[in-house]
């Protein structure tokens, strides 16, 4: 049975609209990497966070970071997300997670819990200013180096320079790292998908955020009179990569969790009356399992050389990336399955198709990840919205997270190997 | 027994050479309607013209008009191509119709025949300049009206003033008309294709220049995250197409004489971590047969609407254009036949997927068109080529068919009705 939509859901909600307001586009939400926007965030969350009893403060690369004592010494519960967006934005990737972190302070009414609970609003998590993304949680993990801070905008001004003009000192960095008492992380995200929605449910729990291969691939065959060519004594560069597209989506419909994505093709020289002679395309492989998404793109290769062959059409891979998957831990996701069954909105289990800061955090704490119900799967959008109802369920679901949480402190989290969360 | 190459070939291929070096671009071949570098080419052909006893005469759209008297009053022969070029092109695309037409009044000996003969070359088909092909031919048969005399190039220089510009007059372009007594129409040009050389052979005749339908489709999905969105929540506008294209070659590989090609792909937002919300296409479907085309145009059209509506995918034409087959004469096909027989070179009957300016002057006159083999279907290119030894085939053909027509001058050529040519 759903939670009805309480006050306490709107007030987060008003929250986020209010947030959504600092902006260095007017008229639009656009707040990247410490503009002189998030002077403005930063003092409104200090304002909520101060008002439930929170200490705050804002790491020197630009993280805010407000703590709720607990009552026990050296135990610490992190709950975070992000503060900058990408450029006309919608009003609650990434400041939900840290607007209901906030409210759940409040529900707390004072109460002191046997860990402290800190809050984390990242500084950078999209990647827009300085096209590399995480600088927030990448400074939280210490793994933030001086390669990143002379990374340059396309102003050429570097990510220390930002730092320095916000009014904070660079040269701090290694002590934003996260205290070492850390035993748990928690990120509230809206899905930025559709899966919820279209199954009918308010929340998920995150098993894994999917690793990813992404291939440039050129199909090379050759350019010709589209009247004067006999279809026989074609090479067709798009005749070749239209096969594999279509096996790219049919391979990936049978594999489940498989997403195998075709999103960018081009056509050289791109007339209808010749025959393409080159066509660029991309493909984008992501699955919550590495070996299945890796013979995925391996067989998918082959199918492009396969489907070039046929046609006397080369095939050569012209960039690759790969990054592993980052699962969550085990034990958190079992409770916060759990607690979203105790709040009356079970969640589903499901893989996180995109990145998010706890991809980065996993590297120093065991992590886990609540989806909410993204109307129309739309994010990264003036339109993204979260309905009071689903935020309400995931306010109870976080609250009864912290009291079970609380119940098996002495829980043993699953510690994440670094070497594989950073693959 | 092909015939061996003699010099006659090389002194067709030279002049061709010779006529190359005129251009408006120093170190390539361009030569666009009536450029300052077409005086030189009507002087070199005049010069050549008038040595084997020929009458020669600038028209006001700029074609070179030669004719070669009958021994009778009245009937006349056209032998005719282009003499402009497309930009940084080969040196025999359409001038070698006209070098070889010469070279055949030469080999006359001063013999006349019962008929007159008139080579035309052509001042425009390729229609770069003004985007508008054939305006030579257009004049010859009397359909060059004023709409396109007012058309205008890139920098808003009209046809017209082009015209005045060369010294001609575009008032006296009505007496451009070709005499009412031409009873039939011979067009010698490369064939532009790889299908003779493929099939080892070195001449063809045209049974038709083929019709063309292109069309203009937008496939309308949805854009949306690659990561996020499960397959079967998808409307991937890119697999639509993809499975489009494929039936698109599939089609015409199983359709004798069918050529489609999807020539232009585009994708939008076009990134890699994106599903397609938009894909831009074009089709181009030629064929010899209009009704066949017609049928695969619309089969085609059809298997656009179904790929995408599995996928909830909308499919629309934004743009279309037909241009019906024009087929050469009967009768006149049949003798260049059997003139390349009696010349020891048998030809190909093939269709030309290609326009000429066989297609134009069809309106007026019956006409048949003789190809020779593109070394590596070459053209539109510097390194567009032929061999002698096919060279002097054509030759041997043509002369062969001159021979042959003036056996059979009482022969009736069945004369296009104006409409299916035009249509």
């Amino acid at each position: 049975m759903p939670l009805p939509a309480t006050k306490r859901a709107e007030k987060i909600i008003a929250r986020c609209r209010e947030i959504a307001a600092c902006t260095e586009v007017p008229g639009e939400t656009t707040r990247t990497f410490l503009a002189p926007s998030m002077h403005k965030v930063h003092a409104l969350l200090r304002d909520w966070m101060v008002a439930v009893g929170m200490t705050v403060s804002i790491d020197a690369i630009g993280n805010l970071r407000g703590i709720y004592p607990g009552s026990d010494r050296g135990d610490r519960l992190v709950i975070g997300s992000h503060l900058d967006t990408v450029p006309n934005a919608g009003a609650f990737d990434g400041i939900l997670g840290v607007a209901l972190g906030v409210a759940l302070i409040e529900e707390l009414h004072g109460e002191h819990l046997p860990f402290a609970i800190e809050i984390v609003g990242f500084s950078e998590e999209e990647g827009v200013r300085f096209g590399k993304p995480y600088l927030g949680s990448m400074a939280l993990t210490g793994s933030l180096d001086d390669e990143v801070l002379q990374r340059k905008d396309t102003q050429g001004i570097s990510v220390e320079a930002v730092i320095r003009e916000f009014g904070l000192d660079p040269a701090r960095i290694p002590a934003a790292a996260i205290s070492s008492d850390a035993f748990a992380y928690l990120e509230v995200h809206i899905e930025q998908g559709p899966l919820l929605e279209s199954e009918n449910l308010q929340l998920g729990v995150v098993s894994a955020i999917v690793g990813q291969t992404r291939l440039q691939l050129r199909f090379s065959g050759q350019a010709n009179h589209a009247g004067t060519t006999p279809m026989h004594l074609r090479h067709d560069a798009m005749a070749a990569a239209a096969e594999w597209i279509s096996e790219v989506e049919r391979h990936a419909k049978v594999t489940p969790g498989l997403a195998a994505t075709v999103g960018k093709v081009q056509t050289r020289p791109g007339a209808g009356n010749v025959i393409a002679g080159e066509v660029f395309a991309t493909l984008d492989v992501r699955h919550a399992n590495d070996e299945i998404r890796r013979n995925a793109a391996n067989a998918l290769l082959t199918a492009a050389t396969n489907s070039g062959g046929a046609r006397g059409v080369q095939v050569s891979v012209l960039a690759s990336s790969h990054e592993d998957a980052v699962p969550t831990d085990v034990a958190l996701s079992k409770l916060l399955l759990e607690a979203s069954e105790a709040a009356g909105t079970p969640a589903r289990v499901m893989p996180s198709g995109a990145g998010h800061d706890a991809r980065i955090v996993a590297e120093r704490m065991p992590i886990s990840m609540l989806f909410l119900r993204s109307p129309g799967g739309l994010s990264h959008h003036p339109d993204e919205s979260v309905r009071p109802e689903d935020v309400e369920a995931a306010l109870a679901t976080t609250l009864a997270f912290v009291t079970l949480l609380k119940a098996n402190h002495t829980i043993q989290a699953t510690p994440q190997p670094a070497t594989e969360a950073h693959a």
